[in-house]
């Protein structure tokens, strides 16, 4: 099973996967997670490069980039992993790569970028997807305390778009979950686990 | 004006790019060269991560790497450059990556790899594409002596796909010139610049 979180920095993502992870971890599963860009010695290389603040890097040679460490990570650790069956989270997933270089960075018309996420992920979809929703106004607020690396140095538009780009996924995709993060850290990990009940515990 | 040099390792495509170089170059153009990957600071990188031995690469992670590296080149360097009406000379282009990633490893549909490829180039197609045909015999007697890097350890089959890749190419595409690389240096200068004398010189 193929578990994935989306969502805008700050919106708690880091935080419910261990809570998850924990959780099934009690009930038997073993259980892998994983953080994009990363999980790979070649895909954490990639993400040294996306990050670097030095580097100007075209919106188009981001998307690639991303997408390769996505490929990468998808080959060596998450397909075997699945394959085994093992539950495998990840902390973004390729709705990040049409949130935030689609409809953020308009690097691509957007069934472009489909094609590209399906490539990079070797065709595999997750099977559910945990959005946690956080407006505008509360992500900056949240994001106030947080050191900013090359992707956060962005302005309002840019996140407004990024969040537009989640809410028409959640919509159009029935893998999507939308949570409202603004809830307690125990609610939301109260539904995640509900969501999950049926099919993991 | 945009001309790619393409051709297996060891077909003499450095020494053809720098001889046109000089001639284009003595009559008053201003020539600019670039080598894929590379060529920018991050593609140069990319570059690094492709030809490092230590990494197991899987084949479609290899593709989009490779197509990184030639969006940031097309972006900060050769679109700049024939704008501002120089000749841009590129050792290699996405032809390449149709040959090597495309028939060689297989990593993909051609369709796909072609989709990939006009997004990496920002639709920007060569004007003239000199491919330097050279059998696989005369291949391998030729690169005995050069050192092998990750890309170059590769065995007889692959690179009979590879030249019947260029091969394919070379058929499909009016932009493609072939040129046996079995002849000398001069010959093959002058056929080059013979080609190119009613466009540039």
């Amino acid at each position: 099973m193929l578990i994935t979180f989306e969502g805008i920095d700050g919106s708690g993502k880091s935080t419910q996967i261990s809570l998850l992870k924990d959780k099934l971890t009690s009930v038997g599963k073993t259980v892998r997670v994983f953080r994009e860009p990363g999980g790979t010695q070649i895909s954490e290389e990639i993400r040294e490069l996306l990050l670097n603040t030095e580097f100007h890097i075209d919106s188009v040679t981001e998307l690639l980039l991303f997408s390769s460490a996505r490929s990468q990570l998808m080959s060596e650790e998450v397909l075997p992993a699945l394959e085994k069956g093992e539950v495998v989270i990840l902390d973004r997933f390729y709705d990040s790569t049409t949130a935030y270089q689609g409809y953020g960075r308009k690097s691509l018309p957007l069934n472009q970028i489909q094609q590209i996420n399906s490539i990079a992920s070797h065709g595999r979809t997750p099977d559910f997807t945990f959005y946690l929703r956080l407006s505008l106004d509360e992500s900056n607020h949240r994001r106030a305390h947080l050191s900013k690396d090359r992707m956060e140095r962005a302005g309002d538009e840019f996140f407004a778009n990024v969040i537009k780009g989640f809410d028409d996924l959640a919509e159009q995709e029935e893998r999507f979950i939308v949570i409202e993060a603004s809830q307690s850290i125990e609610v939301i990990h109260e539904s995640i686990v509900k969501r999950l009940s049926s099919k993991l515990l």
